[in-house]
């Protein structure tokens, strides 16, 4: 069960109103590496965890949190888009130059044009569980798989994802109380970029899985022959010169290898015949099937 | 350009039909975690590459390896729902036994409803472009970010996840094409797993890129006193035994660091006015907005 | 079955064009709560209807009705792009003015950056089944559940969410004609919204169903103890000063009643142990599984 | 900010396994009016809300004890499915009146057709935020538009729905430990219908909102003589019948009319003529544009 | 605007309840090749039509009369449904010989597991606008481009695909209820089949389109040495041995030609380098951007 | 299996950025009738294809050619998108005419306005796999029934409605280097149509299919008496005057027949009980059901 303080973790007012801004920032609300992914990635992660208590708890406490950065993007996004309104539209138009410039068409209509018009027509100036193009959020952006490792791997690309769309953003905007905020979950996102590098650390270190996940698949059942090999499917070799090429493999139990020219190990396909009541093309033309 | 071959890159035939399975079997072409997932995310990944031509070669090589695995299983299916046809629902119903103990539904009925649907109606008993409840695979599963650590993470989680669920695919059938067909797969994305492994070290020994993603967003822009914190937002301590919660962190830069009792570090929310045209609701009643 | 007029039910004709809201317009055509989502969820709660026959007929009445509305939206859209096309974009970039302040960019292309894209690219100048971001229509809009108050309590919803978005857009144009249709519309909600009130009045009067819906699941069945209690799950007691607190509760079956500092019912959650041929992580490291 | 406790807001675990149910629950948790779409909806109109303290704090309360209920489910769905691996499938194939009945399917085949694959291929006997077809939640199930009796509105729908589907999940079981639960959920659903309509209550007795929404749009602007008429759009008149065809309106504004007979009151539509360079088809053949 | 007739536009009633083949009905009612699909498909087009009015018209009159097909598969699936209901799952468990067989499941329970649950669950045992596998319909299946021969064409597809989909859901029963209604819906599909592909013959007849859609596209802008070759991009040359590999081109242009062995006519791609702030891989390792 | 050149398969190198028309050009990459669409669409019906080996061949030439129409694209948007940045943002700002006329707007940030976002945020200036909106490619643009004359109807319209929207596409930029490769991108547009208008002819001529598709369904189990007749659902008859109204049908089977006034053929639709339970709205108030 869950309770709610009616504070923020952190800041979230902008110096000034940008509805545009409050568009793009919707990326990280509602997008796909956006901060509701993470909360439901992390909730289901841990409500669905059959794993040792102190890695259910690790996954719930971030989980928790990361409610909290939903709240914050969604304060934020609300606030800027304060300076929007149908008044606005009018005051644009009313300049004479811009109308000159524009022939016709207010500063407002441009900047709405900018705008997520459902900001206004749909949530009257709120935040969206939306992206920065409008797309709603959608649970396949939610990862848990039941396999730790597999699901702490997702969990560290989300963050780097994250973290990387959160930095440009704030290269995106000059408003200082904006930027505060961010600096604020960029950090959080170096954080967790750590700690689920270091739970990665522990599970292995613990014996509970590695390389290749999942590491306890029985080994005589994958054909090993091709379980080290990179096919050189372009033409060219610049794909030769890297680490992945050749030398002992990352999970130690193989040695890399090249195939510079490689070969198809299966025959040409060529599928069957279906009943005619199917009605597809078969190989050759048939009658119209009958009886009942 | 691409050019293909008329040969498969493995063996792709059952021993023998079944409708049922077929049905498992498309999470792994059309699923969030399938062979076109990652057809697409590293073509894309490849064609977006503005790093060094031997890692955007390793990139298109992989990528160029996954459209003859989706083509290996497109193959599959469509010879597993070779069995299952309007015919085979009559032969069940004349089954006696059947009859009496399904009262009225044949067999082929029933197993029916374990097929999809769409296999028989839509497809024509062909492979479709969707995951194992019959949803159609979509773009938000391609991911392309333009910076080859983030993207990479991704990658090896790709492989991760995909490797389990083709495991747990092997699990639910003892046919002996399938399995091997399984087997050739499974091995593959153990060479893949090892190879984004390899191309992640190659990336910080070259000195492109590390943790926290991105690297190079100046350090003194983010709120450092919150960079390596645990918050512990859930009842109880479990979290605070793992490697996470303290020692020096895995990007060498801080002191991993557990906040037993979290405070909020913001105030508490409180929205503004807005333009009554928005028709929203204000803090006290107001009369309706005039003029144009 | 159903016959068409060539007459629309009203005027649909703008003074000017005016492409950037004509995207905007889009919302109240093929949006969440546009005239398509109340059209398919008339027809299809009257096409499913088991109740008397003077809902059933009042339901398809005003969806037969809504048909014209989204005739009318799509008739009015065309029309406000008819002033769009390439030929626009020149015209603006021959402004030296335009261009000098625009940097090389041509008003008509700002203008493009506010339109919807597809309007010129994909429908020619015509109206789309989608919304202001361009999202199209699905029919998770569309409700029918088959209890009708459940779905007249929808059906006031979406009134109301609608009229709301038909007077935001009001307030965004100053177009004569494009307002003369809305005022029609916008009434026409008014009528709608205290059709479906009064419809409510009649189901309950007429003893068919009651607050709680459903009202006929057996009293005995339902946890009595929590049936009218507000859980205080946030710090504060703000919410303590509303009727929903305390006094008798709107179906006349208890009281309401106001728990300040709630606590959990249920125990600790904890899962048990699977399988371990599905490759999850167990409570403690396990071998690799044998047999078939 | 929120805090999370480690016990269940009620018990949520069944008598025994059953993973067919396990997939029909879904649809309370991750279905369009299930448990994360009140959630979602309660917490945006919650952090966007601009009315008095008391209506905030109110949809914020209900907003997170949703939480728990998301919670509840996923952790009885877990416990539901305990009961389905790879190895029950084999147990199935082996006894020999099933083998005989089922032609070479397997009972535990047979149940897969029941099952979600998704729950055991996916996420490894796993809650999923999806509904019972599998079809992933999505943020179009969220509603918050800024004007609170537009939304509280869509609450008690979204209230009665649920209400209506738990208690149809509960005819579908005799698990008395499915029921117990469902038992605390349906109660629950008739405190917050309750609650929801108090709130409608108390905002209009408070002057904020009143039908038809938005009130405070000036009457003047909409088309008032159609603005309380019923349009007979079928033949016949069973729709005559009831209370919305005649007598006082519900809003106290005007007084309900029916139309026999409605004629249209707009003109034939008639499109104009676009560029060519849009490659329409016009009213006549025209050759190909010139020029740039 | 549209009226309504009470009557259907043909028989739609089945001998007896089949809920499974319920489900696989949906796919011709709100599928993507269904009669929601022409329905909104042909009123889009006719209503953005800007062609002559014989051909809105007849876009028109079809698109009216797929309204009556939407209706009549409604009422259709409903009726099937009418033999689910909980009591029949009880029924079902009582029959000793098949709780033997089944191990604990009932019939009515394995039925469930072949049907739609949200049949059950939240339509109440009411049609749905979703597809046989439970996938709701979406606007993307509308088509109307502006330009009548490029959607005629879509519209003989329409028609060819929805009728083999028919013939395939009728060889599925053998309730002559349902044969009886599909019979009427084969029909109707042979005669649209045959007006689009006769509005094809009148619009290039009257010279309005013609081949390649769209025709007036200037011809000295299009590469014309490539126009009429096919690129053997596979190994093998099976191909060539068609009509499509040579003779006079089907728009009379030009001469079909076949490229055996063909090769890129373009560079090798080399992307260019952009703006460190948007924290992408470089070509070589770059220090933290600085400034604002 | 596939393999690739590093060369393209023609120019695909603007002559300058514009991120504003790479959001555009987005369409016919990801968009429902870009090149995705065909290559999927092709790829698909060649793995699934079961006709005589010249049909598969030809289908697999094309679709492994698409490919390398998505990697041209892809690298044009990359190149497109080359002049967007953050720092460019800031040179907007510095304009002081822009800054007064914009009102502190930057041109910049105006221009961002009609960017897509994502192409910033989460791609990092490379194409993404969406449509001009944003919205994702999903796979039911993909479509292989494996019938192939309802299949290459789809196909010559998929090729149809490219080329139209390329054409538009032409008609938007004067940038000579995106021109280049759209006259090459139109051109294997009227060679592709051209191609799959001669599989139908040869389909045709061979005997495998004709109109109405499927040609084999047994003709007594139509319902021949409506099979050639145009019912006129509309008032007036403009749609009297066109070839689809009298004379030979197209298939040659039949009389084309126009209906004036059609008459419904089927009973008025009214729908039996339901089970209370299910908890619906039945005709009559009912109790609580009782029983478990």
């Amino acid at each position: 069960m869950f309770l709610r303080t009616r504070y923020l973790q952190y800041n979230a007012k902008p110096d000034r109103p940008d509805p545009i801004y409050a568009r793009k920032l919707q990326e990280v609300l509602g997008g796909q590496w956006g901060e509701i992914s993470v909360m439901m990635t992390y909730l289901f992660q841990g409500w669905n965890c059959r794993g040792p208590a102190k890695y259910r708890d690790l996954i719930l406490d971030i989980g928790t949190e990361e409610i909290a950065h939903v709240e914050m993007l969604a304060t934020m996004i609300a606030r800027l888009l304060e300076g929007a309104s149908p008044a606005d539209q009018q005051a644009g138009a009313s300049n004479p130059l811009v109308a000159a410039v524009m022939g016709g068409t207010s500063m407002g209509e441009a900047m709405m044009g900018g705008m997520n018009p459902q900001h206004l027509i749909v949530s009257g100036l709120g935040a969206t569980p939306t992206d920065s193009v409008g797309y709603p959020w959608n649970a396949r952006y939610t990862i848990a798989s039941g396999n730790l490792l597999a699901d702490f791997r997702f969990n560290v690309t989300a963050e780097s994802q994250g973290r990387l769309q959160v930095c440009r953003l704030y290269e995106l905007t000059q408003d200082h109380g904006v930027r505060d905020m961010l600096s604020f979950l960029i950090a959080r996102d170096t954080a967790h970029q750590n700690q689920w590098l270091a739970a990665i650390e522990e599970l292995e270190v613990e014996g509970f899985e590695s390389t290749p996940v999942p590491s306890n698949f029985p080994k005589e059942r994958e054909l090993s022959e091709v379980a080290y090999q990179l096919w050189n499917c372009s033409e060219g070799d610049d794909s030769k010169a890297g680490r992945w090429a050749s030398g002992p493999s990352i999970d130690g139990q193989g040695e890399l290898e090249y195939l510079d020219n490689p070969r198809p190990m299966g025959p040409v396909a060529d599928l069957g015949v279906v009943d005619p009541r199917v009605y597809g093309t078969p190989k050759a033309p048939e009658a119209a099937p009958v009886g009942d």
